[in-house]
């Protein structure tokens, strides 16, 4: 099946509509879309600076705090699917290749549970 | 066809068995991705820092610099699945959710050229 | 005189009584802290985020954004204190030092208007 | 005595100095320094990413981190400075405001422990 949760192709189209519909492409060049990044990482930041490590896994989890930590985890998805969008960047490719980097500068026997 | 540019199933997989591979769960509470999500997304306003909003298109597709862009926006998309899986979010359901909420703050006719 | 423009002692002060009144020691571990000053530091982007870079000295004196901008710079400034403070690092030798060391690394002489 | 730990006046002229024997005024509206601010702050957050929350005081205090975490503090420290000299911002005076209108914001009797 084509379609399915791992399927990104329809929220890079809601994605762009969106943008079009309000007209902001002269806005959303990249320097502005990263910084537009780095804003909403610190709005996810937000929501779990105070929260003790070894609660994190259960705040997130929590109903009283799950949409809002959800809806920032979007956030900033959405602005980095834009700037992808935006430079004409295969996200998928981008990620896959730089895994095989990240295997090759952490080497299981080396960094297993460091 | 199942597998195509906006599949990212087997990406998710390759993220999970990199982290389960090192051992690193211990570490990846998302508390300490949170803050990893920043330091990448840091990393690619780096890149952008010194660099003309008008430039930045171009900028970021010269060959001198593609890789490295990439490389970071990669690293952000990167540290944000893997939160999003260890606090088990449908991330693709999450941004089609946040996306409709923008939707709704940011009305076309209010906000378009804005 | 002691007490002018750059003394950031009654600051300091002030910062450390503010904690301490809201008796917020155990939430202002090192770690939380840097993840606030990130956090802030994404605020402050977000001023500027939209505004092109050559309007960016006249949007930060229009009276319409700049209590605004004013605050976000000093939360980034007040919340660096705090864990400078907290780690009991002496923040003006250390930006001393570290300027040394940033003028080792680009020297005048090849970094000139680049 | 005017000159003390607390007199930023030094620093304050050294950051200007360095700047300009670069040149590197036209590099540095405030947009570029905003999103330099957030790269630094990401840098911050990097050394402590993956350090628990109740290992963090002693993973600042730690001679093998101590100066890799002071130089980061102060290069957010720096970058902030010279953000607030670009924009004409008397930076103790906009911390001191930024103070009183936290306290209103968070009323001890509320707040403590919270």
């Amino acid at each position: 099946m084509a379609f399915d949760d791992h399927d990104y192709s329809t929220v890079v189209a809601n994605i762009r509509a969106f943008v079009q519909e309000r007209e902001w492409e002269p806005f959303h060049d990249p320097k502005n879309l990263a910084m537009a990044v780095v804003s909403e990482a610190g709005e996810l930041a937000a929501e779990l600076r105070w929260v003790p490590g070894h609660d994190a896994d259960a705040h997130c989890k929590d109903p009283a705090h799950r949409e809002a930590i959800a809806d920032e985890v979007a956030d900033v998805a959405i602005t980095l699917f834009m700037l992808a969008d935006r430079i004409g960047l295969d996200l998928r490719a981008a990620m896959t290749r730089k895994l095989e980097k990240n295997r090759a500068k952490y080497p299981v026997e080396a960094w297993r549970g460091r």
